[in-house]
Order: C-alpha cells, then structure tokens, then sequence
C-alpha cells in the first residue's frame, strides 16, 4: 500500500483526492491545506488525516505527493518533496518565474525523484487518440496545428491580478499541447491580444482575448487563439493538418440528443469547464502517475515539460508586451 | 452502512459489484454464484465474503439484493428474497414466462419489499435528457417513436436456445424504452422477424432480424427495428416526432476524433456494445436503486414494468409466429 | 432540335418548363392548361406557345410530351400521348385506379413508346449515390430499410378528398425507394395509421400518420414512418443496414452554418419542402429522360415501376383499412 | 436586352458565361481570348461572337464587360472598358501591383462606371447567411475571427513564378473575407510561411504553408491559416467568435451519404475545389451585378475592395519577407 499526502483541498484537491481514493494499492493518508475546515472534510470523506506539510514530508510511509494547493506554493512544495525522496504529482504551473521552475527541475533532478506536472489534456480520451493516430501516422508528416482554446467566462479580477497573466495563467496547457502534438519545439513565437470582454482585465494589466503564431524549428506552422468568454461554454479543440490529410479534436458533450423543431436543429453546448470536460482527464492522469511509479517508468509529462511550456508563456508575454516577434534559443 | 447480497460474479454481475461498492453508506457483504471461483475473486476485490444464497438471505444484516445471474434463476431469487424482506435489484427479465413473472410481481407485492428492474436505458444520460425534454413539452405531444437496436454481433447458438427468443431476450429493452418514451400502452403489436445473419439462428427455431410496429392506446404509432449483427457496433438509437419537433437520442462514440483523408472524413463508430455504451447508466441505476432505499421513495422502473415489457415481447413472439396482428388487454 | 409539350403549369410545371429549357437540343413548344391565364405566362416566359392537348399531340413535330397536370388527368393523357408515338415524362401516380394504370401500362407497351415516371427521388444525389455505394458492395447484402418520410404540413382537406388517400399520395414515393433501394418485391404488407396531425383528415377517411413494414420475397424486412406534419420542415431519410455495415441518406440543409450560443448549438433546419429538396433531382431527371431519349436507352422509372408502386399503395390502403397482413402474388 | 463581352474563355471564363447566359434580359454577344479556338468553342455554345477587345469595347450596344482573362490583363481592360463607358465585372486580383490597382480604381472614379471585383465568396450561400446573421446581432460583438483556407494541391510552378506569391493569389480572398466578415481594417498584420508540400515551392521565392495574423483597428483579433495542400479537398471554413456566441460557416458536401462500417462512420470529403464549392457563388455575383446594373444600386464587391485586399496581400508578403509586424495606415 503507497501512502499519499495531498497539498490543496480545494476545487481541483477534490479531484485529486477522489481519484487517488481510487487507485489500487494506494492510499490518501494526509490532506494538507491552509483553510483547516477544508482539509477536515477532504479527509473525513476519504478516511484521511489533516496533516501539516512537515509532518506529512516527514513520515516515511508517505511515498508520493500530489501538489494541488496555489501556484505560489507549487516550487516550495517540489523543492521539499524532492529533498524528502517523496515522488511528486504537481499542478501547472512549476511556478510563474521560469527561473524558480528551472532550480525546481534542478533539484528533482538531484533528488532523482519522479516529478510529474499535471498536463491533463495530454490524457482527454479524444486529444489522446488524435496522438496516437498522428504518431501511427495516419495524416503524414505534421504540418500546421490550429489550437481553439475558449473559456466559458473570465476569473474575478482579483484571481488574474496574481495569474501571471493569461499567456502563463491559460495558454500554458496550450503550448504543452503544442509541443506534445507536433513533437518540435518553437523558433519563434509572435503573440497578439486584447481586452474584449471586460475592461477590468485591461486594468490589471492582462488581456483576455490572444492570437498566437509559432514558427518551429523543422519549419511547422501552429496557430493559437483564446478567449477567456465563450458564451456556449468550453471550448476546446485543435486540428492537425498533415500531409495526407487532417485529425480534429472536438468537443466533449454531456449528451447525444438532438432537437429539430421549427426554430433550429440543435445539440448540446460542450461540457461546461474543465472539471467535466477532463474528468476522464484527471482521473488517468492520475492512473498513470501511479502506474509509472508501480512500473519504474517516465511519467509523460515530467517537470521538463512544465518548464519548456512556461519559456513559451513568457516568450509570448513579451512578444505581446514588446510588439515584436520573440526568437527561441 | 447496508449490507447487499449480490448474485451472479459474471460479466454484469462485476459491474453490479463495482457500482455497489462506489455507493456511500453501502456495503457488498456476500457473492453467490455457482462458480466458486468467479465468486471468490469478486469477492477478494471487494472486500466481501462467498456464501450461499440461503446464508445471505438469513443474514438479517442484509438489506438488499442485487441479482445478476442467470435468467433462469432470477423468479426464484425473488420470491426468496422478498420472503425475506430484502429490497431487490433483478436484471431482466422476471423470467421468461410472464406467468411466472406475475407470480413474483405478487410477491414482491405481498411482502411490501422494494423490487426494481434493471432497464439500464432508462439511466442513459442521453436517453434520461430526452425523456426529461420530452415531459417538460419541447417537441410537443409525441406522436411517433422510431426505435433502432443493433447488436454488433449474434450469440453462441447454445445462448440463443435459452434465450426464451429474440423478443423476449433482446427487445424487451426496447419495449421498456417504448412503454417509458411514450408514456403509453400497446393496443396492438405486430412482428415480423427473419433470419439474415446465420442459418444456424434459424435452427432453433429463432430470428436473428425484427420489424416490429405498435398502435398504442392513444393512437400513436411505433416502429423498432433490430439485428443482431451490425458491422460498426452496438446502434442504439431512437427518435420521437411530436406535435412541435423531433427529439432523437444518438449514439455515443468513444472519442470525438474527426479524421479527414483521401479516402473519406471519418469518426468513431460507436461504442462498441451494451458495457462500454450503458456503463454510465448501470452506474446511475444503482445509485437510484439506493437512493430510493434511503428516501423511501418509489424506484423508477419496477417489477410491473418486467412484467409489462414481458407481455409485449409474448404479444410479439406469437405475432410474428402466427403471422397475425395481436390485439392487447 | 426536340420540340416538348408541357401539360400543366402549376407548381411542378413550372419546375419541369424551367428544366426542359435548360436541356440543349429540346424546345419547349407549346404549354397545355385548363388556367389558360397561368399557361399564357408560363409559354411567355420559355418562348413557348399555349395549345389545346388536341393541337399540341397532333404536331408531328413534337416528339415529346412531359405531364404535371392533375393526377385525374394523367391515364387519359398518357393513353393519348402513347397513341400519338410521343415519348411520356409523366408525373406520379400514373393513376389513382390500379386498373387503369394497368391499362396505361398496357397501351405504352403496343405503341412502343418510352414513358418515364416523375419519382425523382431516385435522382437526389444523395440518394442516388447511396444506391451505387449498395450496388458497390460497400456494405454486402442488405438487409433492413428504414425509411422516415414526413411533409412540413398537411395539404387542405379539399386535396386530400381526392387524393387517393396517405398511401397512394404520400408514401407512393416511399414504395419505389424502397423498390429501387431493396430491388427486391413485397412479400407481405402491414400498415397502421392514425389521425394525430388534424381531426378533419379523420373526416375525410384519411390518416396523416403511417407505419408501414414490408417483409420482402427475400427474406428482407422495410419499415416506412411517415407524417404529414414535422415542425421541422421535410423530413427525407433513409437507411439501408447489410451485411458489412450501413448507409444512411440525410436531410439536405440550405447552409452550412453553425451558430453556437448560450442556449444551444445549432444548426439550419432541412430544406422546406420538395420543391427545395428535390430540386437538383426534377433536373437530374429531366436530363436523364432527355439522354435516354437521345440514346435509346431505357429510362430508369418507367410505366411498370408506377404500377408496381401503385400496387403496394393499395395493399397497404387495405392493411389499414381491414386490419390485416396482406400478402402480395 | 443588354448585351455582354466576356474576356477569357478559359476555366473561370466557361464559367462565367454560363452565368452571364442564363440571367434574364442579359445576352452574351462577344467572347475574346487570346486562343481562337477556345473563344470559338465557348461563343458558339451560347450564340455569341468571336471579337477583339477592340471591337468589342467599341461596340456601343455592349453595356457591360466580363473580365476573366489572365490577371495581367486586367488593369488594362478595366481602364480600356471604363474609358469606354463600359460597367465591368472583373476577376480577382485587379492586378498584382497595388499602384496600378490604385490606378485603376482612379480610371473607374472618373469615368463612373461600375466596377465590381469577383469576391464571389462574399456570394456563397453558407458564407452569406453568417455574415447576415452576424449583423442581426445573432452573437453579439464580433471578437475573433479563424479563417481555414487550404487548396486541394499546388498549381504548377509555372504558374506560381507569375502568380504574386500565395499572399496575393491565394489569401487575396481570405484578406476580402476578413474586411468582410469583421467589417474593420487592418492595424497590424503578421504573416509566416514555410515550404512544406514541395521543395519547388521555395525555388521560386514562394510559400505553401501561412499563417497570418492581424490584429485591427477595433483591437479584434483574426487568424488565417492556409495550404496549398489538404489531402481530403477543398478547405474552406471560417467562424467568428462573438460576445454572445459563436458562428461557424463549415464545408460543403456532395451527397449527405453517411456509411458506418466496421473501419468507421464517414460522410463525404468537402466539395472538390473552388468550380464545385463556389458554383452557386459564382451564378449569385453575376446576377448580383446585373441585378445592382439595372437598379443602379451598389455592387457589393467594389474596386476599393480589391484594392484593399492587395493592400493586406502586399502587407502580408512584406511581414513574411521581412520577419516583422507590419503596421498599415
């Protein structure tokens, strides 16, 4: 039986925590969060305990952590994790600074401890067959990626202020989808983007609508466009053109009925955001993680994948803020 | 915490036992099957204990029944069960003889004990959407239900001889989904079937293909078409035309990949059969099987609806043997 | 040049002037009517002249005639026309008599001329690109035809008084698709019906709602559901499940817009009406009876097709009528 | 009766006089073309003469001009014909040169003459219901637009080498859409290239492969992405997010044929390439023009807009040429 601490009992600590509680051979043994009446509840559901994060590092029958708590405490967290030996599940992002993420791989690195950041499109039912298919080679080589990346609504203000901004804060699942797709790495990023659906988010520095262009170094197009507003809810689709044909991702919907009356055919929006559009997401990244511990193997999205998609963030952040095209090393 | 018998460690009856134990408060305590074997590893995975069905139904701390064997045994189960005051699940059918089955109706009656039927269509969450936008009045007063049922491949023969027949073994679903969809009962059936598939369906004495129409009380009209064999998976669709437009419920695919080649733009067939199509739905029966224990509440599909998708699947065996229309009660 | 007579110029005969006009080496001569106002305006539009049945079949030079008048006008007409040695486009239904279809037949055969039928459905290019994909091998041998036919609304009471009935009016194109699609012949009928739409198709002796099943000479089975009301506008499907997988025919829509909003995603309703539908069909067909003409080639729908066609209208006017299976030579 | 000279008898030009043809009160009087033979075949089929551009121009019956020669010809023709008083229909681009573009819209001003552009996309049935159901407000404030813009294959590097560059060949069109659909104008534009379909591409200083940003005067963001290679046909979709929704304009297809087997459920690839896809676009901008000739109503597809689109093109080309954002008046 693997014991487990869980840093964060809020919205995605939840998930966690239920998909932990349903791992063989695993237990959730620690709930660690500032907001104590969280943690308390978080455990009693899943016959855990409210810990410190001292306590939870220090116990020796604690063998992997899933970080779950806010971004500020993410690099702190690994850093520890890794001293402690403990094999680490983290949330995106390492951190906001790409210098803390990279001495947070340092230190993984030297504690050789497994580290895997929670990319958890790269395990949607749908985004994982379209790669699978693309490796199978089912279109030919790649060519342009066209990646659809839509809230349903914009945070409170007050959330963006700390976001990083929406190239850090929403777009680095999108650069990790980019890189895992195509399986290249960019050249050169030009980003792009506006304040359309609330004037606050202009205050605050942040834009809320962003169109984003790599150049990859084999020569590969990939177009990114968000918005943190779609009123027909998530939005979450990309395509692949290749050379023999196209493979698109599309979304996920809650059920297959369609009404045709005199007003219009119609089916339903997509899931609504992310907890129920990668549900299935979450539950098998978290199967892997402890399948790659039982077996010995690489996770899939390591602690170098956190970092190359936050170079990506920051270099789109100063293409958006210098006006000017940004060259990768 | 309930305790809860279950019988049968075959394929549905390890659905059976996985959603018991992810039900809060419920607990599996005994698996009864004639294959110790199968019965010890259900078990083993759940925590629970082999016993004989005499031991289960004496043990006072049982509170509910889920039976999942054979269909030869379930009339029996019941009766025993309800003597013993035991809410019951029963997969269908009652029985194949809907003599018997009103045996059990009257005993599950005079014990006073909740006995629901597993019509796991009823829980699908694109059938349960369009049922639910149907009685909130979106198309209307229906008028005409179109129902298709394809199984992506036939069963040993061996089955089919104990099967009780296509009518009674494979639309009996589609019955239940009539009688539910329009909220109606049968004046008329009438049936026609042929054997297209492989002879050997005809050598014992059965169809491997139906065409089956009603005339219902309040004069609507009902279509269902079945095989037993369909090339691109399990179909399971209807539609319903009412008075102001068209509900359909589609099929659910495994992923929502568009694949655009040379050749064709593909998806995914559907869900390949009855696990993989109704796994959310056995999920949601059981949870409303025990919710309805807990709030004393009325489950949704009882052992009258066994009985009554019973005497339709009779009504159209014997049409479809004495080539007539068969008028009903 | 081939000079045409057209006789009718009402709805559909101003679509079949229209489609005469475009066809190269064919004039259309003169235009036959009892309105002789709507004739004069039909023959001023296409250089035409407005003639008597008697001027039109007597010139020589006149080596076709095309029939959209009313349906009680079409036996006389085509008798005429045969005796005459013109080549006949007529439109459905030969006639409303079985006999005297028959008869029509009959006179076509001693003349020796050709006389297509108007079911232009077998033009549709959808439908007709689903019958080669079957006549391919796409999907093996089929098996199972289902077929949804359902009109916008209902035509006045006054038409449906001399209509003929649902089964001769309305489902007499679905009775040749399925001829066509199957190329197979009924073994047995079995039609029901209900007035569910209007109570005054009731008083005529009418129903607006069928469901009709063919077992076919092969062992096959078809099943027809039709309305005359679907808010949806003209509802054209069917499909054909085989051996090796199905094909389906879908509704034509006028774009390809989708409009996705906080109420739902959406998109166009189907075609309206026949005129809109089947609009590339009434010009594959013109062109079609044309070429035959001018090669010597039979055409696709004749006379015997009508008849046939006819022959499973009346048979199933009888199933609904006395309540019975009926079986055909 | 007014009647047309139609410069071009090739591809387009076929085209354009079948339009011209059939529109009422409209006669096509000369063809012209370099090749004999071509303008004989094409005027002969629709009784039309065989002239120089001279005579033609000089012909005062002649009301109108069609211009679908070769595009070098086209700034030469259109002040030819303007100067003669002519109203002139014209194929894109106007010229590859924005100054004599410019020039040319100045030779227009001056004479008064219409001079309408071949936008047809403007003209397409899918194309032109979202943009009238975006101006209804049907998703509010248009934010984001993603336009999809790929050719079945590569033209010959011959005709490449006089073509402009993909900029001005092939996203002339995509550029029209943009200050169509957005109704807004350039403020910035970024564009990207790569050589990803055949290496002759770049041996004659073009591309295959763009992707193009702008970012306008209202702060909207547009996305352009194109090939000349889609191996599943013609690609060409566009959609807009809005603030209250989204509006996508999908393919279109040739048949509504879907087949399920046991590889997949496939409907039809898109409609081949721009003769198919844009037909009824191509038959709706000739009866636009003559329809705007004889109300003397605005064409919608002007001069400027031409112009206008070379600007973008000409921007577009400098971005990717010289890596670097292009600002635009």
């Amino acid at each position: 039986m693997m014991d487990v601490a869980l840093f964060g009992a809020g919205r995605i600590g939840k998930i966690h925590a239920g998909n932990v509680a349903r791992e063989p051979g695993v237990r959730l043994r620690y709930v660690i969060d500032v907001d104590g009446a969280a943690a308390s509840a978080l455990a009693a559901q899943h016959g855990a305990q409210v810990a410190t994060a001292e306590a939870a590092l220090a116990d020796n029958a604690v063998r992997a952590v899933v970080i779950g708590s806010s971004t500020d405490t993410h690099a702190d967290l690994i850093t520890r994790a890794a001293a402690a030996g403990k094999a680490i599940f983290c949330e995106k992002p390492v951190d906001l600074d790409v210098g803390r993420a990279r001495e947070c791989a340092e230190a993984v690195k030297r504690a050789g401890v497994v580290c895997m950041i929670g990319f958890q499109r790269r395990f949607d039912p749908t985004f994982a067959a379209l790669k699978e298919r693309l490796v199978a080679g089912e279109i030919g080589d790649p060519e342009m990626l066209v990646v659809t990346s839509r809230d349903p609504g914009a945070p409170p203000v007050e959330y963006l202020k700390r976001s990083g901004g929406i190239f850090r804060d929403m777009l680095i699942h999108d650069f990790d989808v980019f890189r895992w797709i195509l399986d290249d790495d960019a050249a050169t990023v030009y980003a792009t983007g506006s304040v359309l659906t609330d004037p606050a988010v202009g205050t605050v520095g942040d834009v809320d609508s962003t169109a984003v262009t790599i150049h990859t170094r084999r020569g590969r197009l990939a177009q990114i466009n968000t918005s943190r507003r779609a009123a027909y809810g998530y939005d979450q689709r990309f395509e692949v053109l290749g050379s023999r044909g196209m493979l698109q991702a599309g979304n996920h919907k809650p059920t297959e009925v369609v009404a045709a009356t005199a007003a219009s055919v119609s089916q339903d929006k997509p899931e609504h955001f992310f907890l129920e559009r990668y549900r299935a997401a979450y539950a098998a990244e978290m199967a892997h993680f402890f399948a790659a511990l039982a077996a010995g193997t690489p996770v899939r999205t390591s602690i170098c994948d956190g970092v190359k998609a936050l170079e990506l963030a920051d270099a789109a952040t100063t293409s958006w803020r210098e006006k000017r095209i940004v060259e990768l090393g």
